[in-house]
């Protein structure tokens, strides 16, 4: 179905698939270099792509920015890209196998010339590939920009990035796959499975995955919302039931993460991305550093010494985080002290309103949470940022850290305060509701219908537009409209929050839902609202992102491991410290700690023998995998065997082909 | 430096590498044929390796078995096999890469022909490999063996062993370097570091890891003897200097673990095994089942549902290990009465004799629990066995994980009783001397004297002639001699036993030493003897083994791993009963346990932070090996750009190229 939509009658001759923004005060000379080096054959270290300007809009304004260039590719080029970023497609036998130019015809959905074999958002990824790995030859600055330095084999547009000459890079939407989409998606009253294929479709694996895993995690809490309702509605209010619960806790949250592992693996074998090798990583933009040589590539590149970056993060960014964690600890003194003011206020005379009061601190304090953690978020991002990381895996991974354990700690902290020391199961019921439902809405709110709102404030004309695309209907915008509409829309962040609420939801249940059952049901339906405010703030809000061939949820796989490790050690106190199982222990209370403790370490070692005794990919698709190794080892050896005997080759082909042979020596 | 010493006057018109003996009642024909497959060429399924029947030895006795065939190869087909097995070697640039015959001459130790760049242990490995993978064509059966049936794809040499007509296949020594060897490394009376690189020339990575890591065990516990020998000489009894041992016991047995992981990767690396791909596994040769297809290289095999060993292993092996268990526990139990036994006469007339009875039960007790391992490993093997796994990697892991849960049991239940529910720390320490220094005088003798004795007895021929050859000195006996000697040899059955007893000499110091600080001192003693009875038996009691390309020590790796976690809950168990810790807490002992309990859980934590954080590759192999799938990655993409646009290729290439790309884009 590729790029209908975009194609229109605005007279462009080539599908455009991505968009570059230039700064309105680019020099002339700058434009023409950078467009010249983009049309370039490849075999002159261009990136032989088609690029054009994009013609004023309908309302021409004076404020409108004209240096917005529209990228696109032959479909030649765009299959050789394919094989060049190591796209993994459907084979004639079933398998998931690297696309090639050599056997494109074996691949299933080939058919005739390769037109919508690959899906618009793969073209748009491989385009992405290209440009970024266009580098610079002899230039030593970007013409007219002399402050835009350059050096042999620096990626042109990180550096014009970094300067801010690129203002921004971002694929174009497809109005009809997006109707479809956002139809089959969240337009449905009716509750259904996510089209996951078609999300990966559209907006790439990465996504899929999370939308994927929000969905999983929903059926897996459907149980514990099962469970949970007689609980409330039965208002079995004796903590002797929370045992039960509490055990289940335990065996659940071991269980679903590990199913989840295989299911992730399967998803990603049907996509492609299980066994899809790396790219070499470019240093991410804001990197700086002395110009140096890179061990791995032998390219020139800035370098930066490990052990500094090593000594900000244990001399800074550790000590400020600690800080940040006693800050928060402070609050959460504080809250208490308001607790225990409003408490004394009730019993003085308990009326209506002191009853509402009651619930006062947990909301103020709720809300102080959020606040803080979107605080520190900024903090820690810029802290990361100056940590200066060469590659954008090892920022996210440190900022990810970060976040977590503070976010961990500002929204627990206080629970298990409660819990543990206080012992207080009441009040643990009590703000667990409250911390939870505040967040949710809190959440919803700033995540979803905050952002919309914002960008109808900031641009009445996208409104306009909008509302004047409603009324047409189906009848599409010209094309530089479209452009521009979407060039306006705000740029979709990443996965990250979405990934920590829905850690922070696990978080509740997991940890102390035995006390107050009903967390569950509340995370359920949290869970299917956030599917379809997600969905919308997507396909209406934000600019269509470029995808990324994620193989697994990655660092958060571990978060939640951890979350539930924690869980088992938090179940098992609370179990320890429930009536019923003290009532078993009357003589001695070191007996029942002894015994808890033993206990939780065989839990604990239990888990560990699960983790690893249930394989984290399914038999068939390990068999698969198995199969390609084998049947390409084969290969090689049947090629030895036609020149086996006969050690002897022209010195000349020597490199090209010992690089063949080792890279299969290499797995 | 290859073959001397076993070419010789004899008359063979090859360098042999290899000994074939087959059943003296093999009939002619099998013979016939098994040969001409050996000499075959490749393209017609043959081996290509040259073969020829051993001559009768010096004094031709009756019993003297016919059947012994010598293999060997051309220099080129051996290249062409390093070439197929995916051997590393060091690249001119300093790298190792897969050898490869089409750039031979590019590789540093490649001179002129090429002798003496593959080792004897690497040509012998080859021919091993070329052996394994000869395979039937269209035979129904061997020749003259009906029983023996054959089917295509099926390896004739496992056929063959499993059916008893192949004796044994084992490499030759070569008498000239075993002396050199022998010399550097146990005939030296100085301590030194252990000739590793000529370990591993000889006997292939494998062993040399082991001896790498009983070098390295050794080195590390050097520190704790010092720590532990004042405490035994100022004989400091109060347990409470033994909370800083416990805690030096914590940090010190997981920081060692972690830096092995660095150091084995970098002798990894350096032998050129860390990024060498594993071969496709073989079926066992004791694996039986109904004749299938293999869903993975699609031959003809026996092939043995899950289900069915699934339902042996926790059905059958799981019950009888628990029992096994259960038993161990029972013998414990009398032990400890003998124990209350023997005290109570010492206390009526505590005289010196007496005093020695005291520790006969801990003695008798010793001996039993080796015998109980003893016979407990053969029932275990035979179990293995029986559930019939498909790979000889997952019949080990299995036999490794038996034997181990059993050990583990069998040598520290009797401690941990003592320790936490006798809490008597005197007959901890004294049990804990009786048995290490028991166990270990009985592993030294059954390790190596009692097999060298047990073969002397068995053969008064072998010994003859090794006296003959002390006196003739640096004569070499003539090769049919020679070959018939090594013939008689036992047979070494691999690491198994070495790496059980370093897993159970580490159990004892990093779980007790802190109350028997002398342990530390004791194990390295025994280490030391360990490496010289060790090398001893390899060199003189042992047929030579075939070297395996190990990368890492395996499963041994998380077994030692698992103990450390166990001696982290142990020690601070120690630690937490000590009266020097409970002296903090007079007033309530459940603050006590609370508190041992959090620490605890803390330092667990810290110990999976350590692991994360501590990287298991040092830095510059990592760069090492990025440069390697970097450099591929270039040159495919080169290759690519040649044929860059034009995407059609004659379809009957397809398939090959297609090959080559997809093992491109599998890393």
């Amino acid at each position: 179905m590729m790029l209908q939509g975009s194609v229109d009658s605005s007279g462009s001759r080539f599908s455009p698939l991505v968009v570059l923004e230039l700064a309105s005060d680019t020099k002339e000379e700058a434009i023409a270099w950078l467009l010249s080096r983009i049309r370039d054959k490849q075999q002159n270290g261009g990136a032989e792509l088609l690029v054009e300007q994009l013609g004023p809009g309908a309302g021409a304004q004076e404020k409108e920015n004209p240096n917005m260039f529209l990228v696109g590719a032959t479909q030649q080029r765009l299959l050789s890209g394919a094989e060049e970023v190591g796209l993994f497609k459907e084979f004639n036998d079933g398998s998931m196998r690297g696309f090639t130019c050599a056997n494109k015809h074996n691949f299933t959905d080939f058919k005739g010339d390769g037109d919508s074999f690959l899906s618009m958002a793969e073209c748009q990824y491989i385009i992405k590939h290209e440009l970024d790995t266009l580098r610079a030859k002899d230039e030593t600055h970007v013409p007219g920009h002399t402050q835009a330095k350059l050096y042999p084999g620096k990626s042109i547009i990180r550096r014009l990035q970094s300067k801010g000459i690129l203002v921004q890079i971002f694929p174009l939407h497809e109005q009809e796959e997006l109707k479809r989409l956002s139809f089959s998606w969240y337009k449905k009253v009716k509750l259904s499975f996510q089209p996951l294929d078609n999300i990966r479709h559209y907006y790439g694996e990465g996504l899929a995955l999370y939308f994927g895993f929000l969905e999983y995690f929903t059926f897996a809490l459907v149980p514990m919302a099962l469970i949970g309702v007689p609980y409330y509605v039965f208002d079995w209010e004796d903590y002797d039931k929370y045992v039960v619960f509490a055990v289940f806790n335990l065996v659940w949250c071991t269980v679903i993460l590990e199913l989840w592992k295989r299911c992730s693996a399967s998803l990603a074998y049907q996509w492609g991305t299980l066994s899809r090798k790396k790219a070499f990583e470019e240093p991410r933009p804001g990197f700086h550093g002395v110009l140096g040589f890179n061990p791995v590539t032998g390219r020139e590149e800035p370098l930066y010494p490990n052990a500094k970056r090593q000594l900000r993060i244990y001399l800074v960014s550790l000590p400020f985080v600690l800080l940040c964690l006693y800050l928060s600890l402070y609050v959460m003194m504080i809250y208490f002290q308001m607790e225990g003011w409003a408490l004394s206020i009730h019993d003085e005379d308990p009326t209506f309103w002191t009853g509402i009061l009651l619930f006062i601190p947990s909301i103020i304090y709720a809300v102080v949470i959020e606040i803080m953690n979107l605080i520190y978020r900024y903090a820690a991002e810029f802290l990361t940022e100056w940590e200066n990381h060469r590659l954008e895996s090892s920022y996210q991974n440190h900022l990810v850290l970060k976040v977590l354990v503070f976010n961990f700690f500002n929204c627990f902290a206080s629970l298990f305060y409660i819990a543990f020391v206080m012992q207080d199961m009441v009040l643990l019921r009590q703000s667990l509701a409250t911390l939870l439902i505040t967040s949710q809405i809190l959440n919803q709110f700033m995540e979803a219908f905050l952002p919309y709102w914002l960008q109808r404030r900031r641009n009445k004309k996208l409104i306009r537009k909008v509302q004047k695309r409603q009324t047409l209907g189906d009848k599409e915008l010209p094309l530089a409209e479209q452009v521009r509409l979407e060039a306006d829309m705000s740029t979709y962040l990443g996965t990250f929050d979405d990934y920590l609420e829905l850690f922070l939801l696990f978080g509740y249940v997991s940890l102390f839902s035995c006390v107050y059952p009903l967390a569950a049901v509340l995370v359920v339906l949290n869970n299917i609202t956030e599917v379809y405010s997600d969905a919308f703030k997507l396909c209406r809000v934000f600019k269509r992102p470029f995808s990324d061939p994620a193989a697994n949820i990655g660092v958060w796989q571990l978060a939640f491991e951890a979350m539930s490790v924690i869980a088992v050690v938090t179940n098992c106190a609370l179990i320890g410290m429930s009536p019923q199982v003290k009532a078993y222990f009357p003589e001695s209370e070191t007996q029942l700690i002894l015994w808890t403790v033993a206990i939780e370490h065989g839990l604990l070692a239990f888990k560990f023998i699960l983790t690893v005794v249930i394989p984290d990919v399914p038999k068939h698709i390990q068999i698969k995998l198995a199969r390609l190794e084998f049947e390409s080892l084969e290969a090689l050896k049947k090629k030895r065997q036609v020149h086996g005997g006969k050690c002897s080759k022209p010195r000349s082909s020597v490199r090209g082909s010992s690089e063949e042979e080792r890279r299969a020596c290499r797995y």
